[in-house]
């Protein structure tokens, strides 16, 4: 094991902070001290770590000089509020919340754009892109050479649990309610979610899209270091509690050769392709693993320059925390 | 009221048979006498009609001669074993199932394409397409003039009612065993339905398509009289019990006019569009209507020549029960 490091989780009592931090020990990350943060009102539960209660203090108090890592888990405000604070004190940080501009701080998927890390001085600043970008990221990379992409049209079908537990908790409630024929009263959701999807996720802005479409085409086109690629994306609210779904449709110059596509796909880091005929789904394979599932591999019903994917993925570890660990794990030697 | 006309209608035990005899009651079809058939498993039980029992009665016993209209809402196997026996026999038919040949049977939509029945002889032959290919078909008819289309993009999330009533029992079912932490044995489906999405819905062909993505891309170039228009469809079975969902994306040659799009979907027949910023789903807007919820229409983030749309339409009734009755009320004067 290399030399601890000191290390902050900010955010650390939401379903993705408290995921980050199981991550961190699951994988022997180098932690020294750990400092976990909240809002006010989350400080004061603890969360296990290396079978420690760790209490979860206040962020607005902390001291970020005393660490040289921190993972931003909680909302874009706390990063905005926080990150020039931990990056004067000389913490570098993992940013989950979408909130940092690209120029300040890079997009990063480790199976997919590593190089942009190269040019990073400490303390530095990078980003875990939203789960969808992630995810697509990790399938499109090994692609790229492969596949004269024009244009990528994505229907992700995303699990509540990214809204956090209220939402979780609110999708158990409406189907119980619905199953007992009581009445419905949606509180977290504004509807009916139960049994129903959901065609909007957040408050779209004056043209109709909403900021988890926005985020999917600009952080992929960042990962993929394609600044031009046409991207439609349409970001749905599924009645899933963990896992999300991926129809993805691209669009070649040429006919695609399917045989060399399952041979990059079954030879690329962090995929795993199922069986041709078969399909993964978000429950049954992707929760809880490492790994983004593949499955669905065709071309268009007659249309031999369009490529067909299905994608799974566990929102909460590749879409967010393993990911943002993963980062962090390339640049353990820069802080030491 | 028309001078009646004596009907059958084949398949009437199903989700689709059912409605389709309520819809003929609901629209005052004349309807002379109806005779409900079904298969020899589900003889013997009946539909309620006008405030009578109709007894079911076994097609394979049936005398097609005795009705000047049939219509076959059974699957493919039904309609190929007895569809030339009433065309005989004299008897006009409109098939649900999808089992007739195009250069047979035109598919029709009353919003897009009556045309087609200007030619017709009694005995016609006409289909109603799949609940997909109608839904689309009556959104983007009137669009035709407007949109110079280039390519379609589909994602249907589809209800498990399309199939049957064991469908529907079953996610029922395996919700109710989640919830209470009892251990999940699939039945119906393959793998867990409940709280997931499964990616694929019927066996896939060698080329991994299946045939309801090829009913989708078939039938909707032909209502739409496109016979070269390029479709791209993912069929994805969602966790909802009624009503259909379309993530739609078009492409055109030229930059999209919304304002004129928002228009002509306004006007048109069939379509309600829902106001900016909302959208309709299922369960809380289609279900039991009879036009076709549009919403979320937008362009790309950054390219006018995109357009966006999220559609859903009551799988059963717009989507197959209630299209087959607008299709025969067409030609009711024909069969006098």
């Amino acid at each position: 094991m290399s030399q601890p490091i000191d290390i902050a989780v900010i955010g650390a009592t939401g379903i993705v902070g408290e995921t980050l931090v199981q991550i961190l020990e699951e994988r022997d990350f180098p932690v020294g001290n750990l400092h976990l943060l909240a809002s006010s009102e989350s400080a004061g539960s603890s969360v296990l770590f290396r079978n420690k209660n760790v209490r979860v203090r206040e962020v607005d108090e902390f001291d970020f000089s005393k660490v040289k890592l921190a993972f931003f888990a909680a909302g874009p405000a706390i990063t905005l509020s926080y990150a020039a604070r931990a990056h004067a004190a000389g913490c570098s940080l993992v940013d989950l919340s979408g909130a940092l501009p690209a120029d300040q701080a890079p997009q990063v998927v480790p199976e997919a754009n590593t190089d942009v890390l190269a040019g990073l001085k400490v303390p530095f600043q990078v980003c875990s892109p939203s789960p969808s970008a992630t995810t697509l990221a990790v399938v499109l990379a090994p692609l790229l050479d492969l596949v004269d992409l024009q244009y990528v049209h994505v229907t992700a079908s995303l699990a509540v649990s990214a809204q956090g537990r209220e939402a979780v908790a609110e999708l158990a409630r409406q189907t119980t309610e619905l199953l007992n024929m009581r009445p419905l009263e949606p509180t977290f959701f504004d509807r009916q979610m139960a049994f129903n999807l959901l065609a909007q996720v957040g408050t779209p802005d004056a043209h109709g899209h909403t900021l988890l479409e926005k985020r999917l085409v600009r952080e992929l086109r960042q990962v993929l270091a394609k600044p031009s690629l046409k991207i439609s994306a349409t970001c749905v609210q599924a009645p899933v509690f963990f896992g999300d779904s991926f129809s993805v449709t691209l669009q070649s110059t040429n006919a695609v050769d399917l045989e060399q596509v399952n041979a990059a796909l079954e030879d690329a880091e962090g995929i795993e392709l199922v069986e041709a005929g078969d399909y993964p789904t978000a429950v049954g394979d992707a929760v809880g693993q490492d790994v983004v599932y593949v499955g669905r591999v065709r071309s268009g019903v007659d249309e031999p320059s369009e490529l067909n994917l299905w994608l799974t993925s566990d929102n909460v570890r590749k879409g967010a925390a393993l990911n943002a660990v993963q980062v962090a794990e390339l640049l353990i030697k820069d802080l030491l």
